[in-house]
């Protein structure tokens, strides 16, 4: 009697031998085949990616601080209010400056322009029909918003005195799932019978590069080593030779060491993140500036192709073959032609910033180079100067001036800062004036908002961008967007020329009126929407300005 | 004999005396009014914004390191090399993979893909009439982008051993010009005659929230400040109110200090900056994910409309009210309408990526979601599911699977690292697969490059950007400019369908082989400029891939 399994190969064994490898071939093909489509290297381990890592060592470390801190009670003090009250206490109050004689003096408003402060929760919260959903929302937003961009690296960490330790606590970087050398560990400690130090961390392992001879390490390729050893200089040698390989994957993060012995413990941070990659610019330019190859212009029209075809012309007169894009939401939208002129058709309406966003994501030149539609150039308008300070500087965005047929330049400086206010949302503060000027630039100087007339690193203004939400309105929006990443100066050395808004009701063209109509005349709902923009998006309770 | 001033004032004297007041009252604003003109508040001070600031400190740190590491030269060590070969040594090689034995194998390339490897400088640089003038610049070009990205917070710092210094080593931070306390300080030594401790910066000046009996502060208010005390507990006591201003303006910087005696020094860095401005989304949902309110459908169209209609209808079948933003740059451009459809004309063939990065720049929703233009979708495009893991982890975007007319689901995953290699540039490494799974998500992991249909976070997308010099191909481009700022994530169970590219030669249309013509013949000065953009651009020398 034939095994059974004999009976079911029967027919296959009866086949011819060719045929039989040729089958064979194949059916170890498609195993091969299915392998491969089923296989795709990668870490069979799961990881949470809902929560943040290191809240253990962060609550640690709070302990820690709040021990230091309630140090003296017994001990009293006097306090100095022109210092302490310059303290930021993070909750900002929204406040109207107060009425003074200064103020009411003639003039006073142009010599000492008053505060007027704004509370937007009231505004925004007051005209909505669900103000507390719109509250829990905000927060909701704003957590997960935190949870992304909060990285143990910002943690408050204080090092012990007295400590017989030695780590850096600063600038140990490792690229995601590689290894370095930890630099600077080591234990200064009197002679004893043994010396030990333990390692461990959440989110790699340690090892070292080199051993030593009469030094234990446990715990090698592990999260938690310990290394001991009864000669000092020989523990301090292997030190040297600590290795960290990040092998929990995150892009941008950080990891948490303690470095301890058993009196003593040190914390410190690694930061695990590939380096910046570079977008540089060949701009195939030596010697003078060539505006061509390293500027591309920009700029957004609505019912005003007469004066953007001045535009246009004045720009030619100096610039001849510079890139000119175009952003166009016209409901009947008109050829834009010219060499060099690049046109952009839009639905109708969408919108300023919508425009405006639209232009620069277009520009392939190192430089973008904002100017509004009603905007010609003369000899005064030197590109070249601007190129210059951006060249030369940590400036990422240098404005110029506007002049006004009236002969008045306007430069629209101002400084914005945010004061932390609690979990209503914060306070934003906008004053007239600049920070300081800059040195090797005269008629320049640093602020953080400028007028509409300015040239920027094309990345970083992208970076920042124009939010499309700002459909009629807009230009601080892009500077408090842009808070911390620009760095932005303003030199009244360089001018354009303003057309004329000035004009007599009887002179007005139907383009004019139609343009005021749809520029100038705020919906309700486009008050909200601003509103919306300052509370919701940026969380802001007060806005103050002068 | 009157005086000569009378003798001037003589007309004037005689007028009536409301015309006096008149012309008086018409001075003092003329004077007041251009005083007002040339008075803009600002910071008299220049400073030079062409260097960084915090050279001096890093050399100091720089040669205390050293001597760390200089110390134990006579205690010998053994190489691990499992461990040390890992180390990144800043001198990456560009090297293909070596033949071996298994590389030889049938199917061995699908089994065990071959990683290739090309020098890119060697492929830039050989082609170019300039060499040494195209190296020149991207080093200049470098050293501005290091200059402008560096800061002090990165330099490598190590604590003292046995210091009787205690002081924050992370974690203390100032907005821009304004106050705070720094937290943590302290000294523990034993009793002597007088304790005394200075604190100097760069960026700012100290001073004291409050004063302490018996302790002396010289230099509050200035970059360098002596506390001393004959009694140790009270100068403690006086060290929990000692303050930082900054005084020397910039957006995002980090000031330096050093705290020390006459035996000690700790040096540790205030971070100087504003808080990062939240961009939340008002989605008005609760309950069920809103699309509509939550996400914009993108894409570009070029010489398809038929297949860009058969999208549309599809989209429309599951989501009939969600925004469908269209950039197009054909040269005869076509209307595409329909309720919720944004549609964009550009110039002719202006590119892949430029229509790309305009079609995200004209989203106003929190999530976008991009597709080709020849995809279409069916009951397993599942954008919900998209919707609910970006919600709900901290991922930034995350692609779905394309599924060919085969049936063949291809998800593209791939990681991807960078390892230094000196002033030659870097090397990009491109390597099939995935880093892990992500818990609670099972058909879902974490990779460094995806598939071309994506959700991703609105302002992450444009913050990285699509580069408008990439006129025909590109797709890995986009990961590589946002390596280090997306977190990305991969589900094979969100599906899309795609329109199918295998067509028999006599069943393509004119429009298809018009397509195929423009889409895949790249010309000579294409390759030259992908060569370029991965050379110059993000600055490789090497990019291997298997």
């Amino acid at each position: 009697m034939r095994p059974r399994c004999y009976t079911a190969l029967h027919p296959f064994l009866k086949m011819r031998t060719t045929l039989r490898k040729l089958l064979g071939i194949g059916l170890v093909s498609g195993v091969l085949l299915t392998l491969f489509y089923w296989w795709v290297p990668g870490d069979d381990s799961t990881v949470d990616i809902g929560t943040r890592h290191g809240d253990t060592i962060e609550k640690l470390l709070e302990k820690t601080y709040k021990d230091i801190l309630s140090s003296y009670p017994d001990i009293s003090y006097h306090i100095k209010d022109n210092v302490a009250g310059h303290l930021a206490l993070n909750m900002c109050v929204c406040e109207t400056e107060k009425e003074t004689i200064r103020n009411r003096l003639p003039y006073s408003n142009l010599l000492f322009p008053r505060v007027w402060a704004q509370n937007l929760q009231l505004a925004f919260l007051g005209n909505n029909e669900d103000p507390e959903g719109v509250k829990s929302r905000r927060s909701q937003e704003y957590n997960g918003f935190r949870r992304r961009t909060s990285t143990p690296s910002d943690v408050l960490i204080v090092a012990e005195a007295n400590s017989p330790l030695q780590y850096p606590t600063q600038g140990v970087e490792v690229r995601p799932l590689k290894t370095i050398i930890i630099p600077g560990l080591g234990l200064k400690e009197n002679p004893r019978s043994r010396h030990m130090v333990n390692l461990s961390a959440e989110l790699g392992v340690f090892d070292v590069a080199a051993t030593v001879d009469e030094v234990t390490v446990i715990g090698a390729g592990e999260k938690s080593m310990v290394i001991s050893s009864p000669l000092l200089l020989s523990l301090n040698r292997q030190l040297q030779f600590v290795t960290y390989t990040n092998t929990l994957f995150h892009p941008s993060t950080a990891d948490t060491v303690q470095f301890a012995t058993d009196r003593h413990r040190s914390v410190f941070t690694i930061k695990v993140r590939h380096g910046i990659i570079p977008k540089l610019y060949n701009s195939r330019s030596s010697g003078e500036y060539n505006i061509s190859a390293l500027v591309t212009i920009a700029t957004k029209t609505l019912l005003r192709y007469d004066k953007l075809q001045e535009l246009i012309d004045s720009i030619r007169e100096f610039y001849p073959t510079v890139t000119i894009v175009v952003a166009d939401d016209n409901q009947h939208p008109r050829p834009v032609t010219g060499p060099h002129v690049e046109h952009y058709i839009m639905p109708f309406g969408k919108g300023w910033f919508a425009g405006r966003n639209l232009a620069v994501s277009q520009v392939s030149t190192k430089y973008v180079l904002w100017v509004d539609d009603d905007f010609f150039f003369t000899a005064s308008t030197n590109l070249e100067k601007m190129v210059d300070i951006l060249e030369k500087t940590t400036l990422d965005l240098v404005a110029g001036g506007v002049r006004e047929v009236t002969g008045y330049t306007a430069t629209f400086r101002h400084t914005i800062s945010v004061d932390e206010g609690g979990d209503e949302g914060d306070c934003l503060h906008i004053r007239k004036g600049y920070h300081h000027a800059i040195e090797g630039f005269p008629n320049c100087v640093v602020a953080d908002a400028v007028i509409n007339f300015f040239m920027g690193r094309t990345d970083k203004v992208r970076q920042v961008g124009f939010d499309p939400r700002m459909a009629r309105r807009g230009h601080l929006e892009f500077f408090i967007d842009g808070l911390g990443s620009l760095h932005i100066g303003s030199c009244s050395d360089v001018i354009v020329n303003h057309a004329s808004k000035i004009r007599l009701p009887w002179t007005k063209t139907d383009n004019d009126k139609a343009y005021e109509k749809f520029r100038y005349s705020l919906t309700t709902d486009e008050r909200k929407a601003s509103d919306e923009v300052y509370y919701f998006k940026n969380r802001f309770k007060c806005m103050s300005a002068n």
